[in-house]
């Protein structure tokens, strides 16, 4: 089919959703449920109280970051009302398209009884490589409110060079820090070593860990335990960015007296309007794609 | 004199002669007063309640910036009592040296009766030279909380191209904004356009004014009028750098609903050790060069 | 084994091979064959003339890139007579290490005869991307001395996003360059844009490639057919960094006169102290990862 | 005047005149006098091929750089006959205007005999710092065709930090280099650090001059004698950028067998077409300046 043409509804989430509505209405006719009445959309947005209300079949549904709530509902934080996904679903046009982020199983499954298409924007890897400048950026904006001295001039150690860690070096040497990076393969330490940061292998990291200023961690894995964060020095500021556990032993900090910070999903909080766009931009990718 | 054999005095300040005390202490003998108890020093800092307790004359007396709060006393924002100059100028060794931030003709006078040279250390272009950095560091972090958007890709215009912009300049460029310097000299205009910005005419800047998500200003003069605030997008953030009068018609911006952020003074706000670090640094060098 | 006390032979090569020995011999015995008696050596390397000359079997035998010049000779081009690799083989020690850069089947299956293990060390990751830095070096040399003007402002399109293009884009961004990169995945535009460049969809680069003053092919495809030649303006220096057929059709560039250089194998020649470095890096590398 | 509708006389110089007469002819009328026939210019730029064949008189005379070959000849390096100074002037129209560079006593005379006014462009500061990019790029080409390494990672020192300095000291540090810049004024060891380069005090570089691969020099003071010139390591290249009498004893490197290179005058040299386009504009700033 031919997406310039489609009937857009975008179903809950936050102000990146909000955001995102407002781009897709430069060019398309977009819908909105889910958001409570005091949330500004633009007025090429059609503002929608029911489902009911909708007055065209929709041919894409737009599902947040996360796209549920719970197995029944969509995630609505800017709502006080639930919001039933099969409700949503129910606008969906023949064949239509339900695109959302970090989609699970009972969505997918829920979908396809419906006949309609599931994809997770957010397993794209372009909107991965994208998100990484907001979360660096966030990065980069909790250090500097956190740290007493200027970033210039003082020492930090990434762990992992995936694609935030590259971001980040790049923001933080250019902002005149000193950069560590460890890593575990050659190829990353090559990396490492071209970004104009200096390299340490993940394995020796810990024998000079006292000199850092500020600690970023990227990997999910846990490198910081009780052992390593004795050693690390008071006024040292860490930073954790891997999800789920987290690769700080955060009880062993606390005890130790470590300022540490786990910050999560930053792209929504310090930028949404960018994360807005970047989810923007990759959906136009993906329909794109579908025309291809 | 040897000026490593020196006695320090530093009397009053904020956390920036906190941090100043202790890195002189390092090396040298130092007290210090005007600061309350919760305050904390690093243990080799002689802690004083009154002038009366210190043990030696002073060779060296450091005041803060700005050095007095009045006519007759120092500047003591981390006390609760006020410190009278005359006491604290009377701790000075015979043909001692008072250094100061923003020293005016009142204390020069007074330390001239007291047979003290005095010398302002804010005036040093070194001092103002690194003082750009956290200037700049700290205009970063408040355009990084105030924006909905990454910087990255966003428009700025900043006006003035002394220490601070040219700070500026490099950071935002780096950090991925398309950064417009507004300068009225073609040496300057030439300078812009090497630092890899867009150059603009002073006089001119008025003309696509609308187009920028950020307007730093750095020049002390009147720029921003009503008649150009008028043309400032709504979700543009403005941050005044400019002392003393400043360079925006805050009356009429807050008419207009432009926000805006007068940021004064931001070395001693947003990374006090380094700017006590700074202090400390350029007081080496007048020393230094007064050894001869 | 432990490498720590290994012998190692060099045998045959050019300065990258020559700095290489020097390098290893800075605390391992190394011995050299296959160069003329004008070449210059450290101290420390053991010169042969010819392969009985070797006091002790060599643990590991290292060959230049390519590794051979024939099926039956090593590649050897500082040397005046040739190098037979059955005689270089006869030299190794029992479960010795054959090392060599763009091995093939024939060296392999001479090695196996001999019970010799053989390693391609030009296929190594790291040292792909640790190469990458001579290469743009190497590049912008070559923009530099054929362009008549400054690199500073002009415009550069990119073709293809691999490792060379990324530490090029990175080079001529940092020189001021207006650098456009051509890619096809939504991913590699994604990091363009990180980058700091500007992208463009390979499919339609043609549009405005009259734009350019400086294009760099790094794609191993006939991207630049007549068609797409005829409309590259006048001033415009093409530098091709693909190997074998390369991205350029020459013959056409030679008819339309458009100014092309086909650049291959620039570490070596550029910066042949630094290559052999780099392959003395990854050798170290392959040899830990070996003991474990 | 309106400089809008002027007539300019371009005459003698190198491929930069040829070049700027291009630049002019885009929008103004323009002759040019003093090169040979196959010197090829844009079809709008009338040639001469004496002063007799101007069809009106010319409001603005430009002369090369440096504007005279003798006290009685202008500067043709691309012309085999001599082009008489006075000959030309008497091209000039009532109360036109001479532009030229690094003009000098003889030349300002014969003007004002004349009625004319003449401006050096040469020592507007605008044209010396766009100059400095020129100046710099031909220093970082030199360097890479010298050094059989890549600069990235080698040390570099560079004294004095004026414009050239400066503009160095950026692209070396982004090309990967660890660059130390030596100087003596407390504020430009300030800007040094600021720049992200490690700060050396000119009286102590000659502690560590060993370590250096590349060394460049850009004050005009004999900062290089024999004695610190017997400490610089085999393998270093040594770039002087000073005029008239150069910053090194080349004759002591000479015979220490330092290698050294006096690069001089390098804007016209490696990119005339920049070196032209930055007197063109230059010219321009001159003539708005005048018209006020």
């Amino acid at each position: 089919m031919k997406y310039d043409q489609a009937v857009y509804l975008v179903a809950g989430g936050d102000q990146r959703q909000v955001h995102l509505a407002d781009l897709l209405a430069v060019r398309h006719t977009v819908y909105a449920i889910g958001f409570s009445d005091d949330i500004v959309f633009s007025e090429r947005v059609g503002r929608l109280r029911s489902p009911e209300e909708l007055p065209q079949p929709a041919d894409i549904i737009v599902l947040p970051v996360p796209a549920l709530a719970s197995t029944r509902t969509v995630n609505t934080p800017l709502y006080s009302h639930a919001l039933l996904l099969e409700r949503v679903l129910e606008c969906a046009a023949e064949g239509g398209l339900v695109l959302g982020g970090k989609t699970d199983a009972v969505l997918e499954k829920k979908c396809s009884r419906y006949g309609l298409r599931c994809i997770d924007y957010m397993e794209r890897e372009e909107l991965a490589v994208l998100n990484a400048v907001p979360t660096a950026e966030g990065t980069v904006q909790i250090a500097m409110q956190e740290l007493p001295t200027v970033l210039f001039g003082q020492k930090c150690l990434i762990t992992g060079f995936g694609r935030i860690a590259k971001v980040l070096t790049h923001h933080l040497l250019a902002l005149g820090m000193d950069v560590t990076v460890a890593a575990r393969k050659y190829s990353d330490l090559a990396w490492i070593t071209v970004y104009g940061a200096k390299k340490e292998l993940t394995s020796r990291m810990g024998e000079q860990i006292d000199k850092y200023d500020l600690i970023i961690n990227t990997v999910p894995a846990k490198l910081f335990d009780h052992r390593i964060l004795s050693r690390v020095h008071k006024g040292c500021l860490m930073i954790d960015l891997a999800s789920k556990p987290g690769g700080i032993d955060f009880d062993a900090a606390r005890e130790l007296g470590v300022n540490t910070i786990w910050a999560l999903s930053l792209p929504g909080k310090v930028a949404p309007i960018s994360a807005g766009q970047i989810i923007c931009d990759t959906i136009h990718n993906i329909l794109t794609e579908m025309e291809g």
